[in-house]
């Protein structure tokens, strides 16, 4: 057998069309392609506002068991499905999240797909891609500046400087920045005070460049964000600093979505990603807005397992944007499912029915929970090569038992070939007319209750527990007139519950919310339950120590 | 008579060409050039690299007086001058800097030229443009989190958390990031020390992009770079650390030069811009070389004047990467020579050949200087509508005394219509052979020498003191190895003097070197005369605030 070839490989193998070319099979006009390089290129606004009167293809949402560190494969088969609609002859595009720069220096490899199921150009788009995370880190840091330069000239706007929430952000792992004092040095330097920096992908203006409708509506959130209290408590926008406009000029080119192609020449964007635990994880509203009008069928994907990435998917996303699901596709691998039956990973390569079977459990909830959703489903078995028929027929068994299907994939091994029968089932359950949309809570709820809501009709909790502050906190941000925006819970996503170690199926456990935090440009409101790291740190020998250009000038060691 | 245009103004109704087109007119095959959007590109570096056995075009240095408030146009006499020389019949290029994002925020406007000398797209150029400066960021910064990272994770290498001399960059006027103490919060966030970022501009990883050769050249660069030192003093390089081959993954694309064009369609190098005082203040290298193979005549520009631009492109760039500069344009205008002389710039607009004629002083000087180098000069006049006859025909007959002519120039306000007789004589200039250049110091001279041929030799300083540190230090680094190295002084651009208020022709004043740096892979001593400023900050009411997207999406307020 010859030796398995990594994805940098395989990607770096592939045919590519020119972009033009791919942007042309959706009919978009050469002008209103900005190109990129040969192989990438943004969408012209001009040419999305005139997409507005098109029917809207058929949306599909990917999603997937809770994550082991066995893997799970969602990007992937959200990659392979686009290139299975195409290859029955569907006119299919994809819609994924840009992956952060940062990581990729870590531990984790590229997030581009795997296998023959990738986005390219990989390197690129693992990397600096089109600048849209250099634009948002900028436009972010414009806004930091400002407000330390406003208290440095005066303060006018009575900022209590204990109190300033927006902090600084950079794509890159630096656990060294994550709690500083700024503004030493004495006087010309400003006023001493604590502050910090987040990852990019965790700032605001990542959630609000993926949430914003246009230029227009992107401009009114920036000015919404609250970046301070002032002594007396009351909020300090973005816009009371005059930042807002200036923020919009920086993120003008990063709100055109990224065209770029699958290993199989189908077109793909590729724009935004926000982080799945302060934000709600998907890629922006306008590429998938925009790939409804371009397409029959478009697949996307939401971060972390259903019970969190398709949770959010559904109740901001698709709910503030006005998006209506035509059906989910669960993706699990049969290893996954066996840890969470309580496998350990070293013993993975054994076959073992019965902790498959128990393991499938989490994979019946999370059928359970998208449905609840008014969104039929399917589930993606992700194969891997130490599956066994006898596993397969088990886990085909148990969500036939469920109401559902389970179909095996092969994407990563053989590309489109190997889904043709998921593809196929996508789109007669799209075809079938039976998905009604809703999200789990209404806009009218208090925010406890949505929290709670979605704590125990999705998680299975039992009960929702808050400190006295926090649920003082929601009231008054409920008096504020944030009362109607949805809740975006920040939660370990290895489990139903806040305790990572618990696998399967939890029941009855309690949610308590640490803190809360308003995302009033974003449009939601965070409720964080347990530990959120907002900015990683690096392993003891980082990735970055191993990547390199070879001879040819190629990049090696980003896989 | 008709409003005068802004630079924006007058830069949005520029008919564009194709960038394709642009690069064609160079011979440059579509495949080699890498469009980012329809009127900007990089250069492919396989198409570099075919480009060696062409013969050399010839360079031509724009420089100027010392600067005053009243402004002298450099950057745009170097793009008129390309214009002009396109214009009687010569293949010209221009190479200039690529603007900083972060202080088109501030006070200043954009740096691409003005009037009818401009560099297009301006709004890209002086905003995100090709996303080079953010990969010099990343590339920068990833370096300062593999330092506390390995600090963080036992410190093997033995590094004194108090002599780490690399700090963080952002491309951003923050002063309240100056200095900081990072690494606060526990344990998990590492050990707590004194930091601080400088603008983008000022890291060494600019100055290096702008001198490296090639990537190979690069990697060796960004290797010796000193982050810090050990407890025995000994010196922690980058390549300890096994950061420089991610870093130069991180600058692949960033080092293939930018091609954009003028308002009259000709091509331009727009690539790197480090800082002209802690760094050398070209552009770089690799685009200077190339346009060098690409065209008869190329046009560049170095920071601020003569003393400091021209020196360093002489003794730094010029020396290093074996260049030969055929002629020297010395900017000037009437305003800024009377200012020289001693006249408020309020009172400008009033004709003063008296003044005038003190202030020539200064362009004499700079003109006996340039001519140190064996680079014969030329004098252009930046025309404003408040010069008078008499006091063109003062500077012309000043010039001519001293053995060179001063033209007058209309580029701003005619483009290469008002510029053609100086692109004569730059032409008969640079075609006559007379250059032989040479730089004002040998490699062999000790660094202190070095740093006192520079001071007395151009600036015309009677002595240079330095501490007793600073002495031992350079001889430290003689010993090291770094004897051979050439000096970069940073120095106030105002005066010949460390003093900005003593402008005119200081002589025998005293410089007094304060701090030396060692920039071991850009390949410079850096020797400190005065306050530097590596991070800027914001203006109490910062051009932020005025900066906005129009109804059309248009930049407005960025001029």
């Amino acid at each position: 057998m010859a030796a398995v070839k990594s994805d940098i490989e395989i990607a770096r193998a592939a045919t590519k069309k020119p972009i033009a070319e791919i942007g042309a099979r959706l009919n978009i006009p050469s002008d209103a392609l900005l190109p990129y390089g040969h192989d990438k290129a943004k969408i012209g606004a001009d040419f999305l506002k005139s997409l507005g009167d098109r029917p809207d293809g058929k949306l599909i949402l990917v999603t997937a068991i809770n994550p082991t560190p066995a893997g799970e494969g969602k990007t992937t088969t959200t990659v392979g499905l686009g290139d299975g609609l195409n290859r029955i002859g569907k006119k299919a595009m994809i819609c994924v999240r840009e992956p952060s720069l940062g990581p990729c220096f870590g531990v984790k490899g590229g997030a581009a797909g795997g296998g023959y199921a990738q986005v390219v150009p990989m390197e690129d788009i693992n990397l600096h891609f089109t600048g849209d995370f250099h634009a948002i880190t900028s436009a972010h840091n414009l806004l930091s500046a400002m407000i330390d330069n406003h208290i440095y000239w005066g303060n006018e706007l009575d900022i209590d400087t204990r109190r300033v929430s927006w902090r600084r952000v950079m794509d890159m792992n630096d656990r060294a920045l994550r709690e500083i004092v700024n503004s030493l040095g004495g006087v010309k330097n400003g006023f001493p005070r604590e502050g910090g920096f987040d990852i990019t992908v965790a700032s605001e203006v990542m959630a609000i460049l993926c949430l914003a409708e246009d230029l227009a509506d992107l401009e009114r959130r920036l000015g919404d964000i609250v970046v301070a209290y002032r002594f007396d408590r009351s909020p300090v926008f973005a816009r009371d600093l005059k930042a807002d406009k200036a923020m919009a000029v920086l993120l003008k080119d990063a709100m055109q979505p990224n065209l770029v192609q699958t290993l199989e020449n189908n077109p793909a964007f590729v724009h935004g990603g926000p982080f799945a635990n302060i934000a709600h994880g998907c890629n922006s509203v306008i590429a998938t807005k925009a790939a409804l009008k371009l397409a029959d069928f478009v697949v996307t994907e939401a971060g972390f397992g259903a019970d969190l990435g398709a949770e959010k998917f559904f109740d901001i996303k698709c709910r503030k944007a006005g998006l209506k699901p035509a059906a989910a596709v669960i993706v699990a691998t049969i290893r996954a499912l066996k840890m969470n039956g309580g496998v350990k990973k070293e013993d993975l390569g054994a076959e073992d029915v019965a902790a498959l079977t128990r393991g499938c459990a989490n994979l019946g909830r999370h059928i359970a929970n998208v449905r609840k959703f008014g969104v039929p489903v399917v589930v993606a078995i992700n194969h891997f090569i130490s599956d066994t028929d006898a596993e397969v027929a088990a886990i085909k068994d148990y969500v036939s038992h469920s109401g559902a299907e389970a179909i095996l994939c092969r994407h990563w091994a053989e590309g489109s070939a190997g889904i043709e029968e998921l593809s196929r089932k996508v789109v007669e359950l799209a075809d079938s007319g039976v998905a009604d949309f809703k999200p789990i809570y209404g806009d009218d709820l208090p925010l406890m209750d949505k929290i709670e809501a979605v704590a125990t009709k999705i998680y299975h909790a039992g009960e929702v527990t808050a400190e006295k502050a926090v649920r003082e906190q929601l009231k008054a941000w409920e008096d504020a007139g944030y009362g109607n925006l949805p809740v975006c819970i920040a939660k370990t996503q290895y489990s139903f519950s806040t305790d990572p170690n618990l696998r399967g199926v939890p029941e009855g456990h309690v949610v308590h919310v640490r803190e809360v935090r308003l995302s009033a440009g974003a449009g939601f409101i965070v409720a964080i339950t347990g530990e959120i790291m907002t900015m990683p740190g690096l392993p003891k020998a980082p990735a970055a120590e191993r990547i390199f250009l070879n001879d040819d000038g190629l990049i090696e060691g980003l896989f």
